[in-house]
């Protein structure tokens, strides 16, 4: 299906994420949800530096961390990589980020803001229900497709660091949970539509969607399947089909 | 549901897997399968130096060496590193594997052994059809939440290596094919012995049941959910129940 995504540049991502809130005609919870992915505050619409001149600056550098972090893993995105990267000196980066861990820290906090502002963001323009589920998966497709570093670092990074305890990994653990919640809500106002069963597990449906897209990754990027799109949507078909069923066979 | 596995030391897993496929009662193509996911040659039952005193010694040392890639990454399974870890001099090291790429293919090589001994063959002891998918993913489920490191690092490379084109991506690669390809043999036993419909797609099952595992993988070791596992196994129920169904919506 066509998707209606806003076309916006990925340095004004600050700028377009109230316009769009304000608009979603969202269910309660979805939108407070939406600004803690992107690291805002219960109804604050901008981060407070946003539009200032170090604010472009740092939301540059860390557009660069976000695409270096996708290549190399966070585990290689340190000061000194970072500043040959974009070409400053290592002590000028230093200054911008104190350390490495404050680095990756902000480079995580940058890629949620990518992946809420370019996929969820849009998809809640969609009606509420099934069209915003197929919207989510479309807009999370066409990311996975186009290789775009937030959505592609949120998918790896996670499996970098299930194992190395600390900040980092603390922070990417909330933004997943903050996700998952984000797409409970989603399938949940498809159950308050009547489109789903009323019984149809939203909590599951999170898990579910979200390990089709870790497939769709997989599929896409590690294999090279030129199917893998269109065998991440026959999956989430299924899924939506055994939830507007009223046999209860599936769950 | 209980799974028949033999009990094996990690250490005698080379020697385990011949006995294995002498007594599976398989489809045509398995045992090669299987074979090539561990390494050997169709017909063949064991590595050429499985069983001498180097050869022990190199397989402890890739043990050792998979469970360090499976905490820090791939990349951060260099020369040193290893022989800091096992407390052998890096000349040692060197003298077993010549170069950093090297000692990373035998270590994913090592890793999927480990995978298809553990996992896979223990499966094909299983009835064929529904019995036998089951049972594979209850020892898939069951590496997980043990966090064996073989399993482990056969799912969090691929999220790693996507971007990295080289020999290390290339073998990662054809293993996860020639998974896929085990899986959908094993679901294709199930159509066979009519568990499901004849035009239920085994290459959609194969994608749809790594994606399941990837998710519990995450849901697991990354949001530390204790649902995890029965999130999978209802994932996969409502799988197996659309293809049991004859009504043809979900696929």
């Amino acid at each position: 299906m066509p998707v209606h995504r806003r076309q916006h540049e990925r340095s004004c991502y600050f700028a377009a994420v109230p316009a769009a809130l304000d608009t979603v005609p969202a269910e309660p919870g979805t939108i407070d949800g939406v600004r803690r992915l992107l690291g805002l505050a219960p109804g604050q619409d901008a981060t407070p530096d946003a539009g200032t001149k170090g604010g472009r600056t740092r939301e540059a550098i860390l557009a660069a961390g976000v695409a270096l972090a996708c290549r190399t893993g966070l585990g290689g995105l340190t000061i000194g990589a970072l500043a040959a990267d974009v070409g400053m000196s290592k002590s000028g980066m230093f200054a911008h980020f104190g350390s490495k861990e404050a680095l990756q820290l902000a480079v995580v906090e940058a890629a949620a803001r990518e992946f809420a502002t370019e996929v969820v963001v849009p998809a809640l323009h969609a009606p509420r229900g099934e069209p915003r589920v197929l919207a989510l998966l479309e807009g999370w497709l066409e990311c996975g497709l186009l290789r775009r570093p937030g959505g592609c670092l949120i998918v790896k990074a996670s499996a970098e660091l299930d194992e190395q305890p600390g900040p980092v990994r603390d922070r990417l653990r909330d933004l997943h949970l903050e996700l998952a919640g984000a797409i409970a809500r989603i399938f949940a106002g498809g159950v308050a539509e009547g489109h789903f069963r009323p019984d149809a597990d939203s909590g599951q449906f999170a898990v579910d969607l979200h390990a089709v897209m870790l497939g769709f990754y997989h599929q896409h990027r590690m294999l090279g399947d030129p199917r893998a799109a269109d065998r991440a949507r026959a999956a989430v078909a299924a899924l939506l089909a055994a939830a507007r069923t009223t046999s209860g066979e599936a769950r």
